[in-house]
């Protein structure tokens, strides 16, 4: 397929007029072709109107169109090829397997849709049948379903140019709770963006649904996101990336005459507390694995585990050993752009300079552009607790050790966490007394919370959770990742005597989907 | 019982240092006994501190416990006696068959929340069971349960003293939730508040629960308002009022170091549409019961039906005709508060020297104080759509009847609505195809679409949404009323191969309480 460089709206694939960019290859510095073009106002626009004229037709598409639907996704993506994880990798520098396990991802997480569409529980449907004789006042008859808000963007990331991108998690789920989707696409996987944007195009045309459902705008700079989030067609918003965008985006929302909602998965740091038995027996193993997780993809992950938390002593000083030598041992990484690059150099120089925190070992250095060179530093609890700054993300394969003075100190550091992704606790069977006073503050703070593994490597499925308290996210009640993340894109509405001509099939009595409903009260099958 | 006019904070009475007030009976102006004091930023300090002591062990009472606190909390209001409707009755204007209605409502709402709470659908507990063979990556063990958010703000509001205030429904869901509740109450009826308090209070004893699991502040102005939504330790806030007033506060909420979720239950005028063949048939009908439910507690109330809309002829006038000899017929009725009826008049001369609504007819006047007379108006389609203060909610018992050309206008008219809670078909068999055209406008507008009924009334049940798009509410993703109501303060959390001692017991592998369950993708009971 030839990358033509161009905005895709509706069924058209257009020209824009504004700023024109190309994607850089991070491992050369090398631009790549084609150029792009930055949309503007009237695409925006344009976009946003045909997603309205789609909202009614598509939002009411049958569980089973509207699940084959997000399959052909699935396939058209498939259908790609190589041309796709080659454009990836030369658009983000990720190795071929990591692009090739993101791809499968990424389908894989449209048919789990597809198969969370079928099942129908996302109706949420509630029968209160009419009571005419009911004393003092008879009931009206009341049905209430979930129906999807409206158009939504998405921002696709630059850290998963698959799998959050233009047919990642956000457009998975908005499609598939009935919402068109406008897709901003990140500037810098412009090409990716464009081949799996014509993916979903080709599938909206072959199942035969109105073009409106889907257009993805490509550009630079913070305008064409800003009339985006601003547009009064659009009812909800999805992003992956900085606390500052996400931040502006949510302000910009609340701001609107009618203001919408915005799922901002921002900002986590992912503390790991080691235990005192946990350490005691397997330090030095610790220590290692710690760095393997921090090293995954160049420590570009939401879940990267930038905070270590123990009390020090001689297990915490042979995990740090292990840990330092692992870090020696560290290659540098390409990272994706730049100008993350730039952004985490300062960062660690930053924290090099704040005078609280200690370097403790730094990895293999090398001239080639944009690496990451991982770094590991401690600081003392009454530090971290005194300097709000030990707190803020570096984003890339740095972390900070926390030695405690003792558990107590522990507690008082997990309750002035900010609030995270994840939290992990590694734990010996002789530690449960300690977790448990902990669990209570790590569910506060937390969205996930586990034992004995790392939190890089987030599953697609139905429990889990990829969201948190702000900052993590801009909203707490809800999860990015896994099949709740439907639940963004829908609200209630309530039917009250409607004749059953006018009801939407859910709630019909003769229920023909079969789904399950909550009756007068009870559940039925 | 003496009222004392004291701040309730956890098991204390506490009298504040603020601006004293009393509450007006009026229905006779007359100042009633005792004098309040206005809580400041120490008692606010004091209640959040208690609720955050509190919610770590609240948010874990078992499903039973908490259940038996919120029916001893029902027991408690029931056992207030005659006091309680007597105080109501003289700080609201209120008569007595409503404040026993509104009694029952809150007592049957209390105990819906208890069965809610017993049946932990709530929970929405999911387990994905570990897949160590799973090829090309193990699957780790993720179970997802629902915790609460933390302590909640609730704000009473002045039209319900009972439904809507202290142990409203704002209430009952969020300890419910397992969040403590700090309700500031409505300065319009704080005797009322503080009986209601005290009944909570002493559940709270009876049930030996943390005292912080519940706080009433007292006051007027603004400032109480502002210094409980911007506190650190409260995470949520419900609020019934004007859309001023909510809108304020969602602002406050966002603009905080850690922006919190507002629920606030704002504005609608509830469209009421007369479809051609009902008017046909039933026209003079149709307009004595509109002017029936408009009346309804000096039209006090959030779905008051504030804008009828049809197609002009001959089944419209007849239907202005009948409504008009109603409203004529109509006696004045006492307002709530001093404030509300000049409101009131305010909203309703502004109709009138709009220049583009005509008078129909008014309502019986009287010298008596905070009266409020019946108002009908009309106005033609193309006026209302080019003039939004058309729009504005006019709190109290005026509404006004948008004449259109043809069925064309009506739609036009109908997508020119703002958010509303409620949109009203009054429909014959005959109009089936016509309101057919017009329901997916009702969906995007309104969170209750019902079909010849009017507005007021709104059940308390599991298929009840009292919400719907801004300015209806700050979040049409929820209700106020009705069980779905609890979903409000929660918030997920996943546990990632968490030992079994620390899972908490809706995860537990033996499921205790026998709930409901996803487990694999398959829904167990």
């Amino acid at each position: 397929m030839t990358l033509e460089g161009k905005q895709l709206i509706g069924s058209e694939t257009l020209t824009a007029q504004g700023n024109s960019f190309q994607a850089v290859d991070p491992a050369t510095g090398d631009s790549l072709e084609p150029t792009f073009t930055t949309a503007g106002q009237a695409e925006v626009s344009r976009a946003t109107e045909l997603a309205r004229a789609a909202f009614d037709h598509y939002r009411e598409t049958g569980l089973e169109a509207r699940a084959g639907f997000l399959e052909t996704i699935a396939d058209k993506i498939e259908g790609i090829g190589d041309e796709l994880i080659e454009r990836g990798m030369a658009e983000s520098g990720l190795p071929r397997a990591r692009l090739e396990g993101e791809r499968g991802r990424t389908c894989g997480q449209l048919r789990m849709f597809a198969r969370v569409v079928r099942a129908g529980e996302w109706l949420d449907v509630r029968v209160d049948p009419a009571l005419p004789d009911r004393q003092p006042m008879p009931r009206v008859d009341l049905r209430q379903r979930h129906v999807a808000l409206g158009p939504v963007a998405v921002f696709g990331a630059s850290n998963f140019p698959l799998a959050f991108s233009v047919a990642g998690g956000d457009t998975a789920s908005a499609l598939a709770a009935g919402c068109p989707v406008v897709v901003k696409g990140h500037p810098a996987h412009p090409g990716t963006s464009e081949l799996v944007g014509r993916a979903i195009q080709s599938a909206v045309a072959e199942c035969r649904l109105p073009e409106g459902v889907f257009s993805l705008l490509q550009g630079t700079g913070n305008e064409l996101g800003q009339a985006l989030v601003t547009d009064t067609d659009i009812k909800a918003v999805g992003f992956t990336g900085s606390r500052g965008g996400g931040t502006a985006l949510a302000r910009l929302a609340q701001d609107r005459p009618e203001p919408i909602p915005v799922y901002a998965e921002m900002s986590s740091i992912n503390p790991v507390f080691l235990l005192p038995e946990a350490l005691n027996h397997r330090a030095a193993e610790l220590g290692e694995a710690f760095i393997g997780s921090l090293n995954m993809g160049a420590g570009q992950f939401c879940t990267n585990p930038g905070l270590v938390i123990a009390v020090e002593g001689q297990g915490l000083d042979t995990f740090l050993s292990a840990a330092a030598e692992a870090v020696k041992a560290s290659g540098t990484q390409t990272m994706l752009t730049p100008g993350i690059q730039q952004a985490y150099d300062q960062a660690v120089a930053a924290l090099t300079s704040s005078g609280k925190a200690t370097e403790v070992a730094r990895g293999q250095s090398s001239e080639a552009p944009n690496q990451c060179r991982s770094g590991l530093f401690v600081a003392k609890g009454q530090d971290f607790l005194a300097d709000e700054t030990l707190q803020q993300e570096v984003f890339g394969a740095t972390s900070l050790v926390i030695a405690c003075t003792d558990q107590a100190e522990v507690k008082r550091v997990a309750e002035h966490l900010e609030g995270q992704l994840t939290a992990t606790l590694h734990m010996d069977d002789a530690d449960t007394e300690t977790a448990r006073q902990l669990l209570p503050t790590l569910e506060r703070r937390a969205g996930r919370v586990m034992a004995n593994g790392w939190p890089t490597g987030v599953e697609v499925c139905d429990a889990m959770v990829h969201g948190g308290p702000y900052p993590a996210t801009t909203d707490s009640r809800t999860t990015s990742v896994g099949s709740a993340a439907i639940h963004r894109f829908l609200r209630p509405v309530c039917y009250q005597n409607l004749p059953q001509a006018l009801l939407p099939d859910a709630l019909r009595d003769d229920n023909p989907a079969s789904l399950s409903r909550l009756v007068d009260g009870k559940r039925e099958h």
